[in-house]
């Protein structure tokens, strides 16, 4: 089977059961679902539709945001989806500055603090933290954790199994260490996900991200850094970009697939 | 004397005669250049304009963009130009990648390279290159040099006044370990700029900079961290901003030395 999964971002506004349809029929076997869409639909609802439709859900993305308040209950309700929908890893995205705060240092052992008390639940629960070193560019007000090393040494107090990595090319390629570093990571990488990047960003920074292949990254690299690793789970297509998300839920479909597959002759275009 | 020196980008459209009748009327006593308005004005004539009027020029901005062809011509001219203008300090932007190019490492190598190459040029004239790390989020399309490590890995091959490195709050912040670095940089420190992040971000993320203090920045950090390693130098307040560039000169000149001095009382913010 391939190792492609569909994340279910990439298509922002393609309706969670047409999602799923459009997967079964295009043979993807693996999505990555969004807290949103799945409380939109239905927690038990959206468990039963992936599960009737023999998909397997490669991650929830995404809870974290440790610097709000109510983020114990709020992360611990975002463990207990995952495992009714399935999925044994959350991608944690750690939450940016609190307001009108300059202790980035604060803020970044708040962090660790947080995922220690969490780890108990999500252990129960058999569901790996996936903590997602974010782009220096979200420090602020989105992320405190921004790169791998950041990452590694707030999960190496636990076991892999417990608390992992999220490597996501899109965040970390511009870092020179960082295919070292994966190469040496083992099982600590929970997911990998791909997105690549292209200029100039938009406003906010958040969706101007490209297709694999559409931008400067060197994904075979990253590949290969993963593959090294032994890392032979999911390969999640992670886009989130404005005028992808205008296109038809097929048409993203395929081409996240070419993107995964770095065929991007549109005659092989179709999963 | 303050170590105050005024940065012109922070008044891009403050003509240069003005600026420097502003600044003298302000008892400010230090500028930073920039290289195309004193190409309009003229070099010589912009020469004699600072000389005249007892100013010190900090640094001149900005050379480097090594994947430009023409650079090793380029970044002569510019090593004679901060040479003429009696600055020591040439600061440099490295570049992005070349168009169409994934290859960062590679890049990154040229640009050690192209330094080793103007480093003779320089130290005849007497101007110190002085290698900036940009935030990440410039390594596309504007600096493939993007972390402390970065800079000093290419800078420590030569004696410290031929080759320092720039330290520029906005684009090293984010650094967890970059603090710690700096207070043992020594004088490898050739300049030292303040700006601080502010969100959200413009696109393009170029033009969206904060006054010192206005964002989420730890300068008294930094301030502290550079005077750790010793550097008692001039201290540039850099400020991209649409918004600011719209006000007067004088009140952006007031207004940065307010972001200096960290008193944002609007009472004092005359310098």
């Amino acid at each position: 089977m391939s190792r492609f999964s569909f994340n279910q971002i990439t298509a922002k506004h393609w309706d969670l059961v047409d999602l799923v349809k459009g997967l079964v029929e295009a043979d993807v076997d693996k999505v990555a679902l969004w807290r949103e869409p799945v409380a939109e639909y239905g927690l038990e609802r959206s468990a039963a539709l992936v599960r009737d439709a023999g998909l397997e859900v490669t991650t929830l993305c995404r809870s974290g945001f440790f610097q709000e308040p109510g983020w114990f209950d709020d992360n611990r309700r975002a463990i207990d989806e995952a495992a009714a929908l399935g999925t044994g890893v959350l991608v944690l995205v750690s939450g940016g500055l609190p307001h009108g705060s300059k202790d980035i240092k604060g803020a970044r052992q708040h962090v660790a603090d947080a995922i220690a008390q969490l780890v108990p639940h999500a252990t129960n629960a058999g569901v790996t933290l996936a903590i997602e070193p974010l782009h220096p560019m979200y420090a602020a007000d989105r992320c405190v954790i921004n790169t791998w090393d950041q990452a590694m040494a707030i999960a190496s107090a636990f076991p892999s199994d417990q608390v992992g990595v999220t490597v996501d090319t899109y965040h970390l390629w511009w870092d020179d260490t960082v295919l070292d570093k994966i190469e040496q990571a083992g099982d600590r990488i929970a997911i990998y996900q791909l997105a690549d990047w292209i200029t100039p960003l938009p406003a906010g920074v958040l969706t101007g991200r490209g297709l694999p292949g559409d931008g400067c990254v060197d994904i075979a690299a990253f590949n290969a850094a993963v593959e090294k690793a032994g890392y032979t789970g999911p390969i999640e297509v992670e886009v989130m970009n404005e005028e992808l998300w205008q296109r038809p839920g097929r048409e993203i479909l395929a081409a996240a697939y070419s993107g995964y597959s770095g065929d991007i002759d549109p005659a092989k275009s179709t999963p």
